[in-house]
């Protein structure tokens, strides 16, 4: 079970200001949140940096810092899929979430208060360009393998655009070159119904985002019509266990994470098309993906990122002269596959990983 | 186009009371609102009963009566799907809508004023039920065929299995034995969406509903990434055109639909289950329709009943000993393929009604 709500990361690393983000605003300044595994020495040899997905922090595992379970516990250790015996991975929060990297809960020093709703918007480009600096800032020259599932794969694929001639290996799940319709409507309504439905908006928000992170496969094995026995409220007379699961889950989320977080990275994923950076062609875009090693990985429940999205960029990434494996994983959970499968991920990444 | 808003019935027929409602509740008196084509001379030799889904009224198609255009138009008439050389067709509101049938905007007569959120739960066995006393009222014997998509296909089977010896052949479309709980949780937060986000409500419920009618895949190909060039809201500047199509549907939706009416028929449609017919199995309940002629048809990109429930749903059907003919589209437009995709609809039921 994925340990929510996230144990925010140990560490930060603070860059000077101003930082310009894509959209020409500057931030006064920039902080990136982030934790490591594995000995810092094998970094030279090979640094593996792991972006996070809309809702986690940088813990993504415990380490001997820090034993609390992380939210790709498992994936990273020793032998793991992101094995330390090998490399030195680095996590890194992304920017405008809520647990240490600058964001809306940041301080606005022009203000003298935290940023909330003035936060500016951000892209997954500016989440890339943050972890490149951060790195440089820690004394590294690069990252030879980028991972990233959802708004991570994402990142990592801008990541890889924006360092030409410095990542080797990018492994992609349950991600996309970009959102279709379906993903940027489910999204825009969740910020609509943020801003909308008050102090319940969140927890509504975070419901329905739910309804594409699993599948109505997994929910009918797991729920069926099994029925709430006590819960009874006027004019509704059944309650379905279901929807108590939803409750529970929104209203976790909702006690920990900041609903302008929430805002400014769903339209930032909205917003990301990795075709932008070739004029709208995706393959001229990818063009610098030539030569490299790229695992893409999509599952058949998914609904947010349908796995023809997958099975797309992959072959883009292909066109573009990129040395691809594929994988289209039978897992019953969803978008969240990854999350909750991760024997199968783990598998899969570590096959890639670990050969030549 | 689907027309909306839908021109309600222009016929009532009014019910003494009290009427029971499954729940134990009765309604003081019970009206229903109908619509019929053909002449009724063909009712003795063939009537067609025609339930609506969630949104509709009665007025499936134009009649020289009324010649506005209809929610199902081209479907009813001599020599469409639903023939009126052959028979006569009738077409009433379900209970708890807004266009006619008792539901919240009915007057209720011992507070003298309309129901509103007071109107009492109904379950799709209401809807089945009060069809059949207008039908009796009418002075009709039986119907001889029953016809519904979503929730009406829902509510067709709630009248074959209540109306036992009557029904000879039963058209069940894009609909199920009973919800599974992803359309449960779906319809769950619509209800919450409502209850929470004000005078947007019913406009962010519609929305998150339309997420469920249409497919992922037709608004790839009709919207693509395609943005609103002029819009600009502060903190998010992009807009893409899928959310004015959502935000402009929904509007339109909400100006006429009655927010008490869809709390009342979404929780209907959670409710309903066939089994519950047979104590639970499913087989068991269908058992009234041994030797009937069942055509059930599903659509590959039903995201709220997907294919596989209809393939369920046939398969009961036969194991009870219906005559069941199952027909898999490949269509496009989701659940709403019976509204969009009509030209394949009427092929399949025209040849299945057509036949001995």
């Amino acid at each position: 079970m994925n340990p929510f709500p996230p144990e925010p990361a140990r560490r930060t690393v603070a860059l000077p200001g101003p930082w310009k983000l894509t959209s020409g605003v500057e931030l006064p300044e920039l902080v990136v949140a982030y934790e490591t595994w594995g000995e810092r020495d094998r970094a030279e040899e090979e640094t593996i940096l792991l972006f996070t997905g809309l809702s986690p922090s940088a813990h993504a595992a415990s380490s001997p810092d820090d034993p609390r379970p992380g939210w790709w516990e498992g994936m990273i250790g020793p032998g793991a899929a992101l094995d330390t015996h090998r490399a030195w991975v680095v996590c890194v929060s992304a920017l405008g979430s809520c647990f240490g990297t600058s964001g809306p809960r940041s301080l606005d020093p022009a203000r003298g208060r935290s940023w909330e709703d003035e936060f500016p918007e951000v892209r997954l480009e500016d989440t890339a360009r943050a972890a490149g600096c951060a790195l440089r800032a820690l004394g590294l020259k690069r990252a030879h393998t980028v991972v990233g599932a959802s708004m991570g794969g994402m990142s990592a694929l801008a990541y890889a655009l924006l360092h030409p001639g410095e990542v080797e290996r990018l492994v992609l799940l349950s991600c996309a070159a970009a959102s279709d319709p379906w993903a940027i409507a489910i999204r825009a309504l969740q910020r609509r119904v943020l801003a909308e439905a008050g102090a319940e908006g969140l927890r509504l928000a975070r419901a329905l985002g739910l309804l594409s992170y699993r599948s109505a496969d997994e929910w009918r094995l797991r729920f069926g019509r099994r029925r709430e026995a006590s819960h009874a409220p006027p004019g509704d007379p059944v309650k379905f266990s279901v929807e108590t699961y939803l409750e529970a889950r929104a209203a976790r989320f909702a006690e920990v994470f900041d609903p302008h977080s929430y805002r400014v990275l769903s339209a930032a994923m909205d917003r990301f098309d990795a075709a932008d950076f070739g004029d709208g062609d995706l393959v001229r875009a990818l063009a610098p993906l030539a030569g490299r090693r790229i695992c893409v990985v999509g599952v058949e429940t998914d609904l947010l990122f349908p796995v023809r999205q997958q099975e797309d960029l992959a072959r883009a990434c292909a066109a573009a002269g990129g040395r691809v494996v594929f994988h289209r994983l039978p897992c019953l959970a969803g978008h969240d596959s990854f999350l909750v499968e991760r024997e199968t991920f783990a598998a899969v990444i570590r096959s890639f990983l670990g050969s030549p």
